[in-house]
């Protein structure tokens, strides 16, 4: 399972703060503590501060590459963020996340991802909005699939966001996203899928323990990669878990290793 | 998700012994604890005291029934054993556990299940032990299935047990017992599916995380019941967010009265 480390998003306050008064050390601390766990570093400067994300993102990207040398996701709606911050990225592997089927950023941001060989992020959406159901959430896996061979992009290149409603709001939604993840590795054997796991509790209590639940499901379904807090010792012991589970560490050395470094929470 | 009890198991040492001196209340304490959290009680009373089975089994049901109202699991290789249970038993559901394609004990036991019209529990081999992929696994299913619709069982009746080989012998045992789960779901939509979970971890460490973790990996691929100890509080929290997860508690409201109640734990 491939860790994005989320925890660099401006989108919370003390994070947005940081950004804000530009805390080197604040942030090279999130890079370095989150970097032990996670395969790639996630940077938002999407703080609602507007005009700024453009300075922000250039600043977070070149304190990150600083801290660690583990490979950065580029979090952003907007293709001009993006460029800025490929344009200051020295390292060799880098994801954007992310587009939709949404053609006109499709466009722009797929053309960033194919020139810089980028691994890319594409939400199971179109422009108007998430489709309820594994059809929907399909059909617009195909646009953005289509889109993005015509531009140069290999399947390999794509990982799909199966997207993820609260159960709070509709009990089947666990469901979906799952069985959407299933029907994406089927249909599309070498782009991989990932997600947020925080959606599926929105409105519950006792929100990690859903949070953790679900990633065991997913994995099972055919989850690749996920984004969550790689501090959290508790998801952490479930992914090695889920590994083993599923065959993905066939020596179960992985998870042996972790047992003996004491990283398995219950 | 069918909850059965498993802790009144004469393989058990403390069982075993409480068996033998007939301690009516160490057996009492044991129905009635389970019975807060189990749907059916498991009764074994196989603890290699050979021919004391009969008579350890009629006890038992004499005990559990006088204890409890809930239903009993009549756990036996012996179709005698189990023909004797079967006779002392008052209540009007009941589950036989277990059958497997090896014909001689299938004709007998299956016939005492027709005559109750009792559940029957069928674990997924034949004579020639354990198959090591889902194939063979569904194999002895279909002879299974076909020997008991003769003798008048509706596949509702069955219980289909995809059978657990531990992962530390060969890594790719998780996925075929949950892969044969989604099988016999898919082949037999009327019949159910049952497992205990402990044989996935032998041999490793942090049992328990990793039975919790298939647990809701199982809970997703379609399992209907499980055979657990239902006061394993860790575990009986997984039941409830796994019903939640997979669409089984459609108002929430299993989740959210044990979240009242306590019963939620991390």
């Amino acid at each position: 399972m491939l860790i994005i480390g989320e925890k660099i998003s401006a989108s919370n306050r003390s994070v947005g703060e940081a950004v804000a008064n530009r805390d080197r050390r604040f942030i090279e601390d999130l890079a370095r503590t989150q970097a032990v766990g996670a395969d790639f570093i996630d940077l938002n400067a999407g703080s609602g501060r507007g005009a700024e994300e453009h300075k922000d993102m250039e600043w977070l990207v070149e304190v990150v590459q600083e801290a660690t040398d583990k490979p950065l996701t580029i979090d952003s709606d907007s293709p001009g963020v993006i460029e800025v911050a490929l344009g200051k990225y020295r390292g060799d592997r880098v994801m954007i996340n992310s587009v939709s089927a949404e053609p006109e950023r499709l466009e722009s941001i797929g053309r960033l991802a194919a020139e810089c060989q980028a691994l890319l992020v594409a939400l199971a959406m179109g422009a108007e909005g998430i489709p309820n159901d594994v059809e929907g959430r399909l059909a617009a896996c195909g646009q953005v699939m289509a889109h993005l061979t015509r531009l140069g992009l290999g399947e390999g290149q794509v990982l799909f966001d199966p997207l993820v409603l609260p159960i709070s709001v509709d009990a089947g939604q666990g469901m979906v996203t799952l069985k959407t993840i299933e029907a994406i590795k089927s249909r599309y054997p070498e782009a991989r899928t990932v997600m947020g796991l925080s959606n599926i509790s929105f409105g519950l209590p006792r929100r990690k323990l859903i949070n953790r639940a679900f990633l065991l499901m997913a994995a099972y379904a055919g989850l690749d990669a996920v984004i969550l807090d790689p501090l959290d010792a508790k998801m952490m012991t479930f992914v090695k878990v889920a590994e083993m589970l599923t065959g993905k560490d066939p020596s179960r050395r992985g998870y042996i290793r972790a047992h003996r470094k004491g990283m398995l929470v219950d």
